[in-house]
């Protein structure tokens, strides 16, 4: 089996720093970049794309609503236009600083509220698609199985990657469990690469309730902003690979 | 004679206006496009862009210090390398909504304090020129006759456009007087095309004490922020025309 | 009849201006004052403050998301704590200005986006009401009759102040016609002269279907940022003076 | 002896941290904290507020130039008036989160560039006093002994407060040595501290060259930003109390 490993990358701004970029970028196989507008000051755009090259990582950019304080962590209903519009700005930004490394931007990531977002909302969905179908056509979406962003996305021709989160609990319907209840995000190390492994090679996890369900993901995610979480994502590669896991990017 | 006539574009933000964006473009060659840092929203953005293909304008990015509250009129002491590269930030912003407009960006040209400051700040001067020359060295940069900015951007193989000034007083050393001092901004209509004329065709103009300088320029800067900016421009274009002054792009 | 007549001041930012400010502060008994989070740069709340004073005109606090891009018309999904203080840190700006200029901060209104929400939303209208009675129990909240904001205001001990909107069209229920419906916004100057004349006089207004409404309200709402706007107010204010109406702040 | 210990604290934006708060807190005596312009969100503004009155320590209002992007370390030219209108903006919203901590602003302090540019630059200086004057003539400046800054506050009347820097090297003539220069900042814990207790207990310290100087200074300021800081800090009241000086606030 072969899989793809993102982590959000460059959520620094200014003087603060989020994630341990130079740690993870030999980690994974895809970057989702910030592109300003939750995080990501150009300096830090610039630099983690060059070491992205570097490393073989695919740059993708995580475009988000326009939202410093809150970290893009807050849904804003906003006029689709006016969102796409925010979405092309960011994707031109940090294409520049790709480019100039050498590489391009190569996949569309939507971050953290507006992520969640177009899982169900048609309209912001739409806002996505066409900021991504806009710019270019060629370039793939990266987001939730079964999300009406993704399935937008299809429908205008796009490619769709779905993803899957190796340190979240899962509902028996194969969706994540909110991050208001209990037990939403899974902190032991061990049970996290455990579980991903039998995602990688088997398609299933349990849910929350020991439901096997089968996820439609070609990509895992990863988090960096955690404790210990390089340390985990360096075992999850040397599990996966003692498991016949091949990880590579997936554009 | 062949000119260029340039003026500044898009600088509204959100709900404010402040130029006359569709008026304006009928009538200018060049479109110095605010990229969001001083001025300039994404949808803001767009639009002009789309109007200036539309019109055939040149698309040129009218890059910044990041300064909204300031509209960039305040300089910044930043490092040369942050500066540039939140210059490469506004450009490729820029670039995505001028390439889905169906052309791209042009031409490149600071605004407001960094257009001053980098007259003789060899460190930000060097900053542009890095940033003009990474993104694209085929990009021209439009600035003053003189300038540290286009001795460095000559030196570094850009294409550099000169410019005057239709309504500022010069020194007689062919310099612009400061704006704090009496009469740096000429406000009659009539003595701002008959000079700009005079320029256009001769190559000179008379400076604040009435010593005909000559000023290196291949385009004539238009203000669209003033009172009446529009029926002036309206003027100086059919004045230049009498005069047998041919108006189109220098790009 | 008393009634007081309020209208949103400040909404400049920087280089950008919005509402004639100058032209209105003599015309309307409380100005309701941009803090800086949808519009309103220190310089202008200073000035604004001045003039109010100097014309006996009530300062209140117009409290915003904090959404330049949107100017503040954009509902935000936030944590109603992180929310209450965004509110309590432009009261406390505010009033700095409006001390410094001889007065204080007399009233609370929210601006926008959050006006809507906190019609409904109970734990936004909560954020609000904490923020008020955090910053002074003695400051007054001035919405729209009817609201959860009110109703909670009331509930903790707050002075709620309803106001009804002169240029808006009401439905049966008496409640604002949304903006997104033909018709909302009424802007023929007669008839919302003569409309406001008879809810000063009455207390009732015709809803969009001729249903005459009574409008709990104290203060009528008029709207700065319309062409012919100041006319307007002049007109309503010689129409009230006439109608035996006397026009004072309602603090 | 009796001296002040001053820190910057708050220095967080949204998500991002810098500063350790809460294990500062206890140590110090002055807090100076952070306003919105180069850090500090209204939260956690709020936060520092009520554990500093928690714990006896004085609130700073730390100033700065509007500036997130660069943390307030950029001088930026502009207008006085405006800066003085920025500093009165900050000044009160910090105040509304002391006073509903149950205090208020004990004294003002400039950040970063800011501090640096008031120490020579009279416009900027006498926008600063013109800030602190104006809110409240009796909040005390804490500054550079022998800046622009705290002659011209001491000609306004102010109540002026020198600091010296602990982890500072200093020159012959007693200012500070630049921080582009090798050894301008000290890194070694212990001759930190014995540098600040001979500094307590005599007023003097070593400059670089080894040469005494005399720094006429009630407070001391702490950095607590760099790795190491709270113990260092620690180490330094233990040391300070052992050498019979006591540390108590200057206000």
């Amino acid at each position: 089996p072969v899989w793809d490993l993102n982590a959000d990358l460059g959520e620094g701004f200014g003087v603060w720093r989020l994630t341990e970029d130079d740690a993870l970028l030999p980690l994974v196989t895809s970057a989702n970049v910030a592109c300003g507008f939750h995080a990501g000051d150009p300096s830090t755009m610039r630099r983690v794309c060059e070491r992205a090259v570097e490393h073989g990582v695919r740059i993708g950019a995580q475009v988000s609503y326009r939202d410093l304080a809150g970290f893009g962590r807050r849904a804003i209903d906003m006029d689709p236009t006016e969102l796409r519009d925010d979405l092309t700005y960011q994707l031109g930004a940090l294409d520049a600083f790709a480019r100039i490394a050498g590489d391009r931007v190569r996949y569309v990531k939507p971050h953290g509220a507006l992520y969640n977002r177009v899982v169900a909302d048609e309209e912001q969905a739409a806002a996505v698609v066409e900021a991504v179908h806009g710019y270019d056509p060629g370039l793939p979406v990266l987001g939730l199985p079964g999300s009406a962003l993704l399935r937008r996305a299809a429908a205008a021709g796009l490619t769709c990657v779905g993803e899957a989160f190796a340190d979240r609990a899962y509902t028996d319907a194969g969706t994540l469990v909110s991050r208001r209840e209990p037990g939403a995000v899974l902190h032991d190390p061990e049970a996290v690469i455990h579980r991903t492994v039998r995602l990688a090679t088997t398609g299933t996890l349990d849910s929350a309730h020991g439901v096997p369900v089968r996820v439609a993901a070609r990509s895992i995610c990863v988090h960096g902003d955690t404790p210990g979480a390089v340390d985990l994502i360096r075992g999850l590669r040397t599990a996966l690979h003692e498991a016949g896991v091949t990880v590579v990017p997936f554009c």
